[in-house]
């Protein structure tokens, strides 16, 4: 059962306000979906997502599950809902953006050698004669990899990725697509956006629509041709929704990001992929067509010290995050953000948090996770609300005046 | 404000079901209280702490807050249940027990030279010309040892600490005393049970009776005689109610308690420091006349993968822990303990729970915490309400058969 209703546009005719209906829930979008990498938001219950943060939908790792626990478990345990004890809708990405660049990283680890010199130097050299692949080695059938757990060597294909993410059973599944650095010249990204067109049509035609929807997904780096291409070709496969992915960085947004969704079919939901870090980027993702949002950031920030402010009150230094090691946190009684209603702003001082941070105490974490969650969740939120009441653009404006005036 | 009211007592005439009374809230006795040793629960926020593990009461360790954040922050923000946002009942240790043991191994690790000998084998020597102490230093006025946090140099005094605790703010707090091993000789468990006698008149002189009750505490070790004459004198000296110390093993808790209880004052509440790392202990603690307990070790044990089961069924090979990252649960789906009702168990598998330890997930030390604490917390309950009902005696049949059966 999957279902997109879009109740609301903006003037522009790119953003819009609907509902994404599944098997397992309703996702108002626009939504930001925190991801559960390892079938868990890092430091979170799943009920502190649900209630605290407010999130309706998670998205989990296929590349991590895959590699641990492994798929079977969580087949048996009725998949990756029930095994991480997720009522709510649930994504898997595909596995291809972490076995290129996780993959490629472990291949240059293990394929290392290290020789000490006569003057004690040690010097480490690419180890030519070794019987791996010195990187994740991409190939028209599909992708090889070195786990980052363990070392050993596996082996992706689009029939594959389908494969694995039927039986981890999340809602929304994504084809498996050749991931380039943004940075990566435009005959790469050409060949990268005919192989996902290739590799696109093998997971449509693999995969068992009954259950779980399948997003294909448009590449095309910085390049408005190729972007404009790949989300046409996408666009006419037949997928449930559409995501753009790339890696790319904040300044494409608003370009990149409006181009695919010119060429999409309106009807169906499309998903930013692990882009969208700051607050702005939100905005202006929404502002372009983006129904629904993950990024690991804001809950490594959290976990690393580093807050959210309320965009439209930055701190007097004037910027948008507090880093609650520095050392005027520690005698500071107020909440993270005074205009925030989360548990942790609603429960907890700065002088607290600080403490917890220093004595190294997982509540920190936990604590400060919540906050960040909850700020891009409810920022996406009221985004929504803004657009079905017909005053998005006064929200972008507030939103993103700090960041104009420090010229970000 | 603080009452304490006995309901119903064990026909053995020591262990009692009551209630504790405070400006914060109730605690039903006997009762198990967690450990907040920095002013957090590790890993649960106090709403799992009272909700999923059905704690009423806390207690926080006055060393670790001094050192860190510190008082002033913690009176700043109204006291330890304000800084934490602990709502219920809370408890502080005096700083003594800490002091001896923390300060030593400090004072032994900043005062060490490290010599590279010739042939290059590193030596480690005491530094006799050292002006710190070897370690805590102990005399009639107080004891001086080294942080663990940064190993700056203090000084505790008992006026010393009623001051740090009535600054901390909990509902209970404890005089100051000196803590031995329970292996010291006969002498000088002597001289320590006159010192905290000294040391407990000193305490009760200088404290503000108003808001908090003081607790004092009986030393010994195993010298029957002298935790007769510590709990006569420590009893005379009009506290609210009292502290057995002396960090002893399981084997005194049938022997030492009993002795402890029996001269005590009937109509005032005890409270076990620090022992009771196992299901049987809490037991034995009850039937020998213990109110209240706290210790780390099964919180402890819980962030470390261990995780209880229920006593009356321990697992096939007769064990009554189990370990997560023995390989066998990693496809187990069924819960920790299938007769456990706690949060962790009602939601999550083996499998799962395993999957997080391996992962290095944090979530992984809350679920195993949560069921830890939760498992110690019910089963004092439930010897509660096996008082109170006048079926104690086969609660303890029950609970104690594995351990016999087993030798234990």
């Amino acid at each position: 059962m999957f279902k997109f209703t879009i109740n609301a546009r903006l003037p522009n005719g790119r953003g819009r306000a609907g509902l994404i209906e599944t098997a397992n829930g309703i996702i108002e979008t626009p939504a930001f979906i925190p991801v559960a990498t390892k079938a868990t938001i890092k430091a979170l219950t799943p009920e502190q997502v649900r209630d605290d943060v407010g999130a309706a939908a998670i998205l989990a790792n296929t590349y991590h599950l895959y590699l641990q626990p492994g798929i079977e478990a969580i087949k048996q345990s009725g998949g990756l809902g029930k095994f991480m004890n997720w009522s709510g809708p649930t994504f898997t990405d595909s596995g291809g953006f972490q076995a290129f660049s996780l993959g490629f990283e472990k291949g240059r680890r293990v394929n290392k050698i290290k020789k000490v010199e006569s003057n004690g130097e040690i010097i480490e050299t690419d180890n030519e004669a070794s019987p791996h692949p010195l990187m994740a080695k991409v190939t028209d059938e599909g992708v090889s990899f070195r786990s980052v757990v363990d070392g050993s060597a596996h082996f992706f294909t689009p029939e594959k990725s389908i494969e694995i993410q039927q039986a981890i059973g999340a809602d929304i599944i994504f084809a498996f697509d050749e991931c380039l650095s943004p940075d990566e010249p435009y005959e790469r990204q050409k060949k990268a956006v005919e192989r996902t067109n290739r590799w696109a049509k093998r997971c449509r035609d693999v995969r068992h629509p009954e259950s779980q929807a399948l997003f294909g997904i448009v590449q095309g780096g910085r390049y408005e041709d190729l972007r404009k291409e790949s989300a046409r070709a996408i666009g006419a496969m037949n997928f449930e929704g559409f995501g753009i992915g790339g890696s790319f960085d904040k300044r494409d947004i608003g370009t990149a990001v409006g181009w695919v969704c010119d060429e999409l079919p309106e009807n169906k939901p499309r998903h930013l992929l692990g882009i969208g870090s700051e607050p702005q980027d939100l905005i202006l993702g929404i502002e372009n067509g983006v129904d629904t949002f993950d990024c690991v950031a804001p809950a490594r920030l959290g976990r690393n010290g580093t807050a959210y402010r309320n965009v439209t009150h930055p701190g007097a230094d004037g910027r948008s995050t507090l880093n609650l090691l520095n050392a005027v946190h520690s005698a500071d009684f107020s909440p993270l953000d005074p205009d925030c209603a989360c548990y942790t702003c609603r429960h907890y001082t700065r002088a607290y948090l600080s403490h917890l941070f220093r004595a190294k105490e997982m509540l920190a974490a936990t604590l400060t996770t919540i906050h960040n969650l909850y700020f891009v969740v409810n920022l996406v939120k009221e985004a929504r609300q803004a657009i079905l009441e017909g005053r998005f653009g006064e929200l972008k404006e507030k939103a993103l005046a700090p960041y104009i005036s420090l010229g970000l």
